[in-house]
């Protein structure tokens, strides 16, 4: 099956077009469709389809016909990570444990469907995003091997072109490490920016809700819809939301980019650096001013995320806990939150005491570094049941090498966002990621784009 | 020993009369020494006595007959809680365990040297303000009495005239209960305006430093002398200092007074009960909106602040803990410590949660209120060795009962200040208790001047 022409468009081209009547949402659906059914019997990438998305469909279509004002996600078919409460689909946030989660919208989702998107489906994801392959769902670009998680059917899903944009989120690096892995854009905005208010929590003060795309525009397209202080989520920020869509166009020469040296170029698989570094090398060339920096503090991440998501986690399924029904969990998950109700609140202190220094240490560097730049991953897709790798003749988990690169920036609350900087020699696709400063995501992606156009 | 008038004035007002010449530094220093001399034996208010007072008196009178441009303390005696870090005095925090402490200034310290105050001395304190009594000091009003704590010696000292203004730390009430106990003012300004750079922590989310003085005005100035951004403090608040003193005077029916009935007006001694009630209505009379208001919720906070308390000083103790040097420590000091250590992280986030889903409730019930008043604590001061109290017939602990009505402002982070509306049947000293928004000390110190001319 050839892809249509559209689906290498940004949104607001393909809305564009529904507008001018040379191409119609029950075509793009229609396609988005088939494609579900050729591959997802493989892919496995959702768990859901939403029985009433040709409906919406015809009625998208109506409504462009009938003139009548058209939000800027008219007719886009979504998928939706099983996270997100929907009101016309059941919930699962990837349990088979008998929870009874409530069939409303979620804010993000009701943002989405405000802005006239349609939910094709929900997407498979880890149980309770705990854990970071999305196990049975498999890499379009390869089905012997993983699509990355816990987003990993959104990343499934929208690299074998079966929805024009995908929600995710991101605890330690579930939307960047999927959308890396599978090659497409995943942007993490700053902690707070997008309500969380029924989305199925992991850890309160890491989760950040955030879309996984075709290309950096997009992403700001639906970061647009979905931002705004929401009361409900106690995380959300109070600031009013700003656009970052249809920011202005910079040239690469008006950005510091900061590369961190140490961390982030640890133990790289080859193809990855060699990508990363000739990405850097382009930025240069363009005119970008390149800052080599270091934090050598950031090693004492990983026991700090790991103690924050531990206890979060197992704050949330205290109630299971407490009455048993934790036994209904996957083994690996079960174990996961028995573990988190064992660390103790001064270790729980520690690590938050880490992480707001940390965070000033960033602040400090970042005075004069707009961007932060690096591989999104040491790695590139694994096969399924592949439990380490060896990377620098040292031997690693695939979890623990997965979000290796992506968790600091979890920690930091701090924009990031990913988009494919080349292939492996296998074919695969390597992530570039890029973070910024709090609330200065515009910046970022106004970056991305000069990356994008680089290195396409 | 009849008190010299000076005592009765503002620190304003003295340090005029320096600039007249109609008084000196060495004489306030010497009126302060000499009642140290008579009365200190018995109240045991200072554990260090500063030696370099008396030629800093000598500079300061100096300096006004010459002309130089006086900082607005100048000349001002004032005591320090033992554990603000001094650079010409040792520190002990009240511990008697071998601790190092760094002998430099605090930052406040510092703030109030650099205004012109004279250091006259530090102050007695519970053991790493761990507790609400400050053995052996006692209470000016009747010494077989306690003066609270943890700033006990502050509020004993200030109250027998042995300094004119002291500085405290308050966590759950540290600053507060010895100003009511002692029939001072006593102000915790909103989280975050005083840096506690050396201080030596007990709850790095609840302590907060501020003053204990004669009157409003004082608590005002030294507030804006010690209040401002100040990065080595992770919990200092960025937001440029506003200052207090000098707010024009606003009439009472510019205010909307609130008063929470549940929770701040459970158990009462009668005298207690009866002079709140009374400043209630002499606010009514003078035009101010009594808005009385339930806030349910407040049952569950008492077991939020313990469990967060009990956590921080452990983990700021994890090094005696890990070494079993807490061993020195006294003996409930060490029970708390090492019970601090058991609390689980889950808890620990569980009493966060509530914390913030209260501050959301007060925010929101305090939209249309100014402050909200009521008593500072339930009792006047007890005997020494006084270990329970019978109130509306139900007992509990003297400890349980001191910090009931104010460790709510600690949980929440809120400007709180209490002065003394009356006197009970034994010429004890009664607290009123007022507190306002986040940030809004302006307004809740100019509302406290209204009530300390209404009283007085």
């Amino acid at each position: 099956m050839s892809a249509p022409a559209f689906l290498n468009l940004p949104i607001s081209k393909i809305t564009d077009a529904f507008k001018r009547g040379d191409l119609s949402p029950v075509e793009v659906l229609e396609t988005c469709l088939e494609r579900i059914k050729v591959r997802d019997d493989t892919l496995n990438a959702f768990v859901h389809l939403n029985e009433n998305a040709r409906h919406q469909a015809i009625k998208a279509e109506r409504a462009v016909r009938e003139g009548t004002e058209l939000g800027p996600l008219h007719g886009i078919p979504i998928a939706v990570k099983d996270n997100y409460l929907t009101a016309e689909m059941p919930s699962t946030a990837g349990t088979s444990a008998n929870v009874d989660f409530p069939q409303h919208d979620s804010a993000a989702v009701a943002a989405l469907r405000a802005a006239g998107a349609i939910l094709i489906g929900k997407t498979r994801m880890h149980e309770f995003a705990w854990g970071m392959e999305t196990p049975p769902a498999r890499n379009p670009h390869d089905e012997t091997r993983v699509p990355g998680g816990s987003s990993g059917g959104s990343g499934a899903a929208l690299a074998a072109g079966m929805c024009l944009a995908a929600t995710g989120s991101d605890t330690g690096g579930s939307i960047r490490i999927p959308a890396s892995l599978c090659g497409t854009v995943g942007f993490k905005p700053t902690f707070g920016m997008i309500s969380r208010s029924g989305i199925v929590p992991h850890s309160w003060s890491l989760d950040t809700a955030g879309p996984l795309t075709r290309c950096v525009d997009d992403a700001a397209l639906l970061s647009d819809v979905m931002s705004g202080p929401d009361p409900d989520d106690l995380g959300s920020s109070t600031r009013p939301a700003k656009a970052i869509w249809g920011t202005e166009a910079l040239p690469a020469d008006s950005f510091n980019v900061g590369v961190c040296r140490n961390h982030f170029f640890d133990a790289l698989q080859d193809d990855v650096a060699g990508s990363v570094e000739s990405t850097i090398e382009l930025l240069a060339s363009a005119g970008a001013r390149i800052v080599e920096f270091e934090i050598p503090d950031l090693a004492y991440g990983l026991g700090a995320i790991f103690a924050i998501e531990l206890a979060s986690s197992s704050a949330y399924h205290q109630h299971a806990l407490n009455t048993g029904s934790v036994e209904n969990f996957s083994d690996d998950v079960q174990l996961l939150v028995e573990m988190g109700e064992r660390v103790r609140a001064t270790d729980y202190l520690h690590a938050e005491r880490f992480r707001t220094r940390l965070a000033r240490t960033f602040a400090e560097a970042m005075r004069e570094i707009d961007v932060v730049v690096g591989p999104t991953m040491p790695v590139t897709a694994w096969t399924v049941g592949q439990r380490e790798v060896t990377l620098a003749g040292q031997t690693e988990s695939v979890l623990e090498s997965a979000w290796r690169l992506t968790y600091p920036w979890n920690l930091l609350g701090l924009p990031a966002i990913t988009l494919p900087c080349g292939r492996d020699r296998d074919g695969l696709p390597i992530g570039f990621q890029m973070a910024g400063r709090p609330f200065d995501d515009a910046r970022v992606v106004t970056f991305a784009r000069i990356v994008e156009n680089l290195v396409n």
